[in-house]
């Protein structure tokens, strides 16, 4: 699926089997010295850079905790169970990382998991979070339904959690509007939590995309499912609660999403529903904007992205394009689509070269992934223009 | 009922009658010129002093209107009239003349015709308007009553309009809560209108307030309603509107409160309810706050009135008052009442005297009218202490 991995992709790829997700002092220490030493580090048992200060003898327990994961951890292992389950590795600095991560500062993930056929960076440009309860009421799951279809007619990505209720209904609604979704999930891409999400996660990976910073094998866990919320946020410019009672972990996301100053909506229920008590509380107490169909929601987000909506032409003008990667899009087929090797091949470049190309335009919305490797997006005016 | 009316109490009962509610002109050439001078002018078909400039034509047809009317009225006939149906007239300067109405300028009313044993000022110290659709659904009906109730509990008197549905419902809602209830009609104090809520209004006069700015015998008219609304908007400190449409008249009152810069609260309700998409538009544009029940409402509004609550003491301390009010305190028993004669007799003052003593001490909250003339206010701490 792509070529040997970077060292810094490797070392990442093990941390995020070796230390807890979203640790801010494993953010800060790979800021610090970059994610490849630290891994050497931890798994040859050297000492950790760790940071002077107070904090020092629960860091040393938490590198402690570390370095016995660190014995049995595998990158080629992980990568690889990853690749044959179609899943692939992305970091920063990736043309498919979103750099809207990058505001989680020290709690940014390590790296991501991601399974389907999206870039993800480009499905995320113009995209909204819908987030609420498991268990919702007919009503909540109506309208996060209706919302989410209205939403992707309107080529918005929709981006949620992977639970029962509110969620679920979301990617349902965004897989009916013919938009890409994407879920992000608190467990390894291999584990269907919960089971009666198995058939709704496979249409996710082949019309969207699976994304989890958890490696393969992890269950989730409570600690998992509130960290993963901040990347629900954080991947996205809005996040929209549609229902959600005083103590749903949507008010967890709805916070995240305040932090990152993004923008936060609220769609009202009848106040006689404990489960819209949080949506009204978010009215009420954290000034999120009411919002009661797509149509409030786009305008809400505004122009974000408006340049990806099909007939409009795609983020980067094909025009605006270097040679060499013209001759890449040139070489990617539609529809049938072709592997890596082929496509370099065919633009007369090395695999190395073609790889990074393939990326940049995937990023681009120029092209996207399939099961035989790359094909052009049917609405980016990649080909016959 | 009360004694002579004034030159300019009389003049105010006949500009009711002779001119549009609400006009601004009308308010305008009251201000300037006192209503005396200007139904004396009116009544003799003399010039009236209309302000210069482009204005002129219809301005002078507007006059003569209003002298065509004037031809038949009668300040005695008017008045007597109201007496006889138990209604008063109140007019600026008057102690029960609610001073927030003079925040509506030249729209302020020329007078208001009240029937109720409560002083309006007091009532309407510490008050909400509540106000929607008269087509409400069960969800609005119960939303409203409950609120209202819940806000009675709280010593809130509840101002609102005399129609079906919202209006109706937190009229009742107040009234079991057990506090009075103010209703502001767009026709004259003889008119049930609708006819349905005629023991509704008998009830609201019984035990809390009948307001209008109509003489005797008006019949409602579009334009009556639209004017009438300014009046619950100004009357209160903050506006709740429970359930309306996009087209409601509600939004109306809500636009008059937000004019007069008071509190702007909406009830959210199912955004699949074309009924409370009203209410959302006001969340999501006009910066009404949400409110989902009574606590939020008295939250919103803060301590207005607080003072005013039983077990508090009154607006004005008994001591603070001086020793003729004291005098005249004393001589008003508690249950069943007295007239003005009496209790001017047993104070040792002339009727004027008395009357003028008595109105201030119904505005501070000592005493309230009652079948047979006054009496303590059974929560004031009037009497006994």
């Amino acid at each position: 699926m792509r070529g040997e991995p970077t060292d810094d992709a490797a070392a990442r790829a093990c941390l995020t089997a070796a230390a807890d997700a979203g640790d801010p002092l494993m953010g800060e220490l790979i800021e610090e010295h970059g994610a490849a030493d630290i891994w050497a580090a931890l798994r040859d048992g050297a000492r950790l850079p760790l940071p002077d200060g107070d904090r020092g003898s629960r860091q040393a327990a938490r590198a402690q905790r570390w370095r016995a994961r660190a014995t049995g951890i595998d990158a080629d292992a992980l990568l690889c169970a990853a690749a044959e389950l179609g899943g692939r590795l992305v970091v920063p600095g990736d043309p498919e990382w979103p750099g809207r991560l990058d505001r989680l500062g020290e709690r940014r993930p390590y790296a991501l998991w991601l399974r389907g056929v999206h870039d993800l960076r480009h499905a995320c440009l113009r995209s909204v979070a819908i987030v609420g309860s498991r268990a919702a009421t007919a009503y909540g799951l109506h309208v996060a339904a209706g919302l989410a279809c209205g939403l992707a007619e309107r080529s918005w990505t929709v981006v949620s959690g992977g639970a029962y209720g509110i969620d679920g209904a979301a990617h349902r609604g965004a897989l009916a509007g013919g938009a890409p979704t994407v879920a992000v999930l608190a467990c390894g891409l291999d584990i269907d939590y919960p089971r009666g999400h198995a058939a709704l996660f496979a249409d996710v990976a082949a019309r969207g995309t699976l994304v989890t910073e958890h490696p393969l094998g992890t269950p989730p866990t409570r600690h998992g499912f509130l960290v993963r919320n901040r990347i629900i946020a954080a991947l996205t410019p809005g996040t929209v609660v549609v229902e959600a009672g005083l103590r749903s972990g949507a008010l967890n996301t709805a916070r995240h999403a305040q932090d990152l100053c993004s923008q936060l909506m609220a769609v009202p229920g009848p106040v006689t529903s404990a489960l819209s008590g949080g949506c009204h509380r978010l009215l009420r107490e954290w000034q999120a904007t009411c919002v009661t169909d797509a149509a409030d929601v786009a305008e809400q987000l505004g122009p974000i992205g408006e340049e990806l909506r099909p007939g409009r032409g795609t983020a980067l003008a094909r025009d605006g394009l270097d040679a060499e990667s013209q001759r890449v899009l040139d070489a990617v087929p539609d529809r049938v689509g072709a592997g890596t090797a082929t496509v370099a091949v065919a633009a007369g470049l090395g695999l190395d070269a073609a790889l990074g190309r393939l990326g940049l335009l995937a990023a681009g919305g120029f092209i996207e992934r399939c099961p035989t490797g790359w094909r052009t997006r049917p609405d980016s005016g990649g080909q016959g223009r």
